[in-house]
């Protein structure tokens, strides 16, 4: 008999991987911290966009979710920059016809709850997870402040993300436990940019906006309803961060000055700077994932990254696929299947973890930078060329979902090398397209 | 008036530190986990010996204690390599009349503890760290299983070690606490070898003995009673490892192929190898180490080490030195004087951390290779004849004890950079004494 999968988490990664496992004939349990998200509002303020690509949509089409999620996405095709001086200038992020999605965090979660459960996974809200006993696979569930629940698991999965009770019950009972919490500088704050008068997005919707501004910057994702979640990216002390602008005249003196553009877009951005909450942004990496044939962590609760690459959701859906694959492999022998998931996701998951801590000097310094600009048309020059041999490294992570993350980390280091060199020729600007380029960079490879 | 020093941890640290802070007048409680290592025997098998070298020396001199201590200290002036094949040899670790000292980690200890109590330092054993309220200044302490004592504390100082119960309440009540954990694969066990039948050592005993094995390593410290104490330091899984030697046999032939010439010297060895511990080896980073003017993490609370620079104790004790002259500096300006020592000692801390994991692969592969052996002779000559400009990286740990560890990681970097260059020159055997290379060297400074 197949053995029941208890996971923890019912969020993207927890509900997808209960889909997966309830496809394959298993008894699937959900215990969410949390209330129902169907039937309760959700707190604002909160990361309510995914960038989600091509990794994340692969692990949707074999759920056949990946259609019904792409009606409801709307297509980045690249980074719409705003600069200081009010000029702007668009980047695409691949080739034509290349683009990532902007959907919204909540529907996407709302539409794998309902799935998972079409599929017979059982749902169970404001269970959280307290004690877990390995020796008797039992997870003790807090129900209220006086009520517990003790379950009987088969397998045991943590899905329930970068503050994950499950890996703290593994963590304390586990001997030489390798851990890493590691928070940037910076935090982020949402706000908002409404419809215009006439009811249409008040900037070009098929892009990913930025205003680059060094140490910092704003982003803003469109959304189905015509308005932009945007995303101050800012430090939390310093000349210019949080800690220095307590005042409405502060705040409304350093957008204008900062954000000229944005300012006039944002009508309540005051209000919402004060109102919604300042969050901060950790990387977590930890080691090891499993325990024998009982246990795993899954998604944020294994590797969590910050948000510069837009692979937090991408890397914990290609968990669930990678998972799935190795069941197509192993079977129902989970010491194989799990040993293995650890092996091949953990250099994945510690990869993308460095990726995305680098994406933010890119995405906030380097994309208002001329130089950096001409670097990124040589590469999208070479990638015609040389369509397999050189893929620059945010097409190999967004686009080519094939491309493990560690390999595109490692690729991707060669090929800055390389380009570090083509980059410091005596007028690049003027030959950049020029055959004495093309060679010295076949030759490097 | 000034306030109350609470010192959470008796260990060398802890204790120096009570010294330290009860020499400048300020009324000190230490408390300690464990009961009085003065009255009771303590625990076998667990890192008896201590290299100390000139930074712990220099802030043992500043509390009057370094002529004592060198006095019952055993000087090691080099390596003592132990081959494969039974040939040795020996490598200086300085400059003729440079060494390190061997030292009993318990009479080291006791005597700071002596001296402390000397100073009017209160001394409290059997009381463990559990709650600090932070607002109110409180520490917590269990006695026994029902009684607790809460302590008005003034300024709290975390000197409990690797596994310091501090800074967990330290962590968890802080907003984005930067925390890592890293074990190595590699754990160790100590072994004994007694003094020869007519009572003496039975090797040379100014040395640090070395069986290099490439994954692996077997090291001896000679003791006063002429005894030495080895450890072996090897991995926990894996072809060769601790979770493959389950039986005496095994242990038998695995010590009689790898350390033929330990072998005679260890009567007790097998034994030992099956009831003596095997403990893990772990490097802790944490930011920050600081809570305004309360709280401060000192020594291996603040950044656990690995062993194999010799550089723990002595790291932790250049804490306290630099922590005492920041109070020549500031005074009782607890706020500068904590938030310079945070400063000062958190990129020292991570910089030795890194060195002593390097030096792992140094001691047990490099310290076997012909090749590596020239690199070293030809670093010693470029020292010799450019003493300020060229001091190889292990001099700059040891025996400068005014380079700061992060300085000396990152002059180390820049002159193997420039060693890995040397030793690619054709026929480097020949001319590794010779001007060309020298010039090669002073160019490249």
């Amino acid at each position: 008999m197949k053995k029941e999968i208890t996971i923890i988490g019912a969020g993207l990664v927890g509900s997808l991987l209960g889909i997966y496992m309830a496809k394959r004939g298993y008894k699937v349990n959900i215990f969410e911290r949390r209330g129902d998200m169907r039937k309760e509002r959700m707190s604002a303020g909160r990361s309510i966009n995914l960038a989600m690509s091509d990794r994340g949509l692969l692990a949707l089409e074999k759920v056949g979710l990946a259609d019904e999620i792409k009606k409801i996405a709307i297509p980045m095709h690249g980074r719409y920059i705003h600069n200081m001086d009010g000029s702007t200038a668009f980047q695409p992020y691949g080739k034509e016809g290349q683009f990532i999605n902007s959907v919204s965090r909540g529907t996407l979660n709302m539409k794998l709850m309902d799935l998972a459960e079409a599929h017979g996974v059982q749902l169970h809200f404001n269970h959280k997870c307290g004690a877990i006993d390995w020796t008797n696979n039992q997870v003790t569930f807090e129900i209220s402040a006086t009520e517990v629940y003790e379950h009987r698991a088969g397998i045991i999965f943590g899905a329930d993300g970068a503050f994950s009770a499950a890996r703290l019950q593994h963590q304390l009972q586990h001997d030489k436990f390798n851990y890493q919490q590691y928070y940037i500088d910076c935090g982020y704050k949402e706000l908002a940019i409404p419809p215009t008068a006439s009811g249409d997005f008040a900037m070009e919707v098929n892009a990913l906006h930025i205003w680059p501004r060094k140490d910092y910057m704003l982003i803003a994702l469109p959304n189905l309803d015509k308005t932009f979640t945007c995303t101050l990216f800012f430090p939390f002390e310093g000349e210019a961060s949080f800690a220095k602008l307590t005042t409405e005249d502060a705040v409304k003196d350093f957008f204008a000055k900062t954000f000229p553009d944005a300012v006039s877009l944002m009508p309540d951005y005051v209000h919402e700077f004060f109102h919604n909450p300042t969050s901060s942004l950790v990387t977590v990496k930890c080691f090891p994932w499993i325990r024998e044939d009982k246990f795993a962590l899954i998604g944020d609760a294994a590797h969590a990254i910050v948000p510069f690459f837009g692979q937090g959701m991408n890397c914990g859906f290609e968990d669930c696929r990678i998972l799935d694959e190795l069941m197509d492999q192993y079977g129902d022998d989970w010491h194989a299947v799990l040993a293995q998931y650890q092996a091949l996701r953990k250099p994945d998951g510690d990869a993308i973890a460095d990726l995305a801590i680098n994406n933010f000097t890119e995405m906030r310094d380097k994309t208002a930078d001329p130089k950096f600009l001409l670097q990124k048309k040589i590469e999208a020059r070479l990638h015609d060329k040389y369509p397999d041999k050189w893929i620059p490294a945010y097409s190999q992570v967004t686009f080519s979902p094939h491309i493990r993350y560690s390999e595109a980390l490692r690729r991707g280091q060669q090929q800055e090398a390389i380009m570090q060199k083509v980059m410091q020729l005596p007028d690049i600007e003027s030959k950049w397209d020029s055959e004495e380029v093309e060679r010295m960079v076949v030759g490097e490879l």
